[in-house]
């Protein structure tokens, strides 16, 4: 375990995820009133509801650290620990009753993920990502699958319309080139290349709390995720995103996004 | 219940459902052999495995039946009951570990689907459609929503890249209009339709083993499924289908693809 991150901080952002689950569940497949957001981004008491008992934890228990979250903004920035959140990823799916929406809990240590939960509620799933530890699923290890090239993989993005412009000129070349394209997942894609199960996931436009937790996660299965020119992804990164299960798959994808 | 479903058959079709199940299960998420088949779709031991004892099981209960199966074809066509079989419908998502696949488990009389089963065999989900009856979810009735126009929809669709030509043009031209398409769901897509979360699901190309347990299971919760032209979905159909739980908004969507 790195001294980065305390033991007890990954029990604590269990313990996020733990509230996050019984609210999520309640409200999963009921009526809900859906409040569109500045971004037009959809919101619902859940996601509220959620992120509201997570931030009343941390502050409990760490009041020392900063908390950034998708619902209620940023508190304690200039710490060197942050707490950044999302309480539902993929809040369309949530609504659509969907099961491929998470619960991303992460911690910055100075800009960089260094923790990261993705908990699905409904089908009962937990990853764990955290420096120098490896990836959980439910509590077993897991690991990333081979995929030595872009002509061999299993390519992810939630919403093929959701890039514009140069982006989806870069993206439309990396999709003609895959093995297969698969839509609609949100985080839940990171969890799979994390088993094992796809090779590659790519998306732009993401927020520190989208993708903060996904770091740990993929990094600590053993794949690899930057962003299109190949930088780490940091608290202030622009949120155009790239992970690969392999290395090589990485650095061919990342060619194909230059 | 109709004269025309007998309930010994919806039995039956949950029977074929609980021998799926277990073989899923056990494949899911393991290392799989993919064979590509003639037409490009990927198939496995699993789809092969859960299709034969389905074959088996109905051989063995109702001999005097049809059997038309996505894996091994079709057996006594010329019977006025035809089971028609999916045993993994995405399988490209059962692949990917991504539970949004379904056992799809149809009987056709005189070329009318007039029994379906959805099953998943990840989340444990099974709704069940027949004739003049209610379609359950886990045993639940069910009921689609209200949605008046498309305007106002939730569209699915499996992959935005299926459709082409003129099909293309079309889909584009509906989904200009939603007021939010959502992709990669497969058949689950009709049971969120059912269950009153989506509004509208429209796909192409689509086999007799792929739509024929899904009308049963929309009708029967309120909602409309017809092709493209507003037609009946019968054995020889072409594969277009249009899905809405509310006749309005499916008039309105026949308005956009015509």
């Amino acid at each position: 375990m790195s001294v980065i991150v305390a033991p007890d901080w990954v029990s604590l952002a269990g313990s996020l995820a733990d509230l996050a689950r019984p609210i999520i569940r309640r409200h999963f497949r009921t009526p809900l009133e859906v409040v569109r957001k500045s971004d037009s981004s959809p919101v619902t008491i859940a996601d509220r509801e959620v992120e509201r008992q997570m931030r009343e934890k941390l502050a409990e228990t760490v009041p020392q650290h900063g908390i950034l979250g998708e619902e209620f903004g940023a508190h304690q920035m200039s710490c060197d620990y942050i707490w950044v959140l999302d309480p539902i990823d993929g809040t369309k799916a949530f609504i659509a009753g969907k099961p491929t929406f998470g619960t991303l809990i992460s911690l910055f240590y100075k800009q960089r993920p260094v923790l990261g939960i993705i908990d699905q509620a409904i089908t009962g799933e937990r990853w764990i990502g955290a420096l120098d530890r490896p990836t959980t699923h439910n509590g077993t290890p897991v690991r990333v699958r081979a995929c030595e090239e872009v002509a061999r993989s299993v390519l992810f993005t939630t919403d093929p319309d959701l890039f514009s412009g140069t982006e989806a000129v870069k993206f439309r070349r990396l999709k003609a080139r895959v093995r297969q394209p698969m839509y609609g997942c949100d985080c839940y894609a990171y969890g799979l290349l994390a088993l094992g199960c796809a090779d590659l996931v790519v998306e732009s436009s993401l927020k520190a709390y989208d993708f903060g937790a996904l770091v740990p996660v993929v990094t600590g299965a053993g794949g690899a995720m930057t962003d299109w020119r190949g930088e780490p992804v940091t608290l202030g990164s622009a949120g155009d995103v790239l992970a690969a299960g392999d290395h090589r798959c990485h650095a061919d994808a990342l060619s194909l996004l230059a």
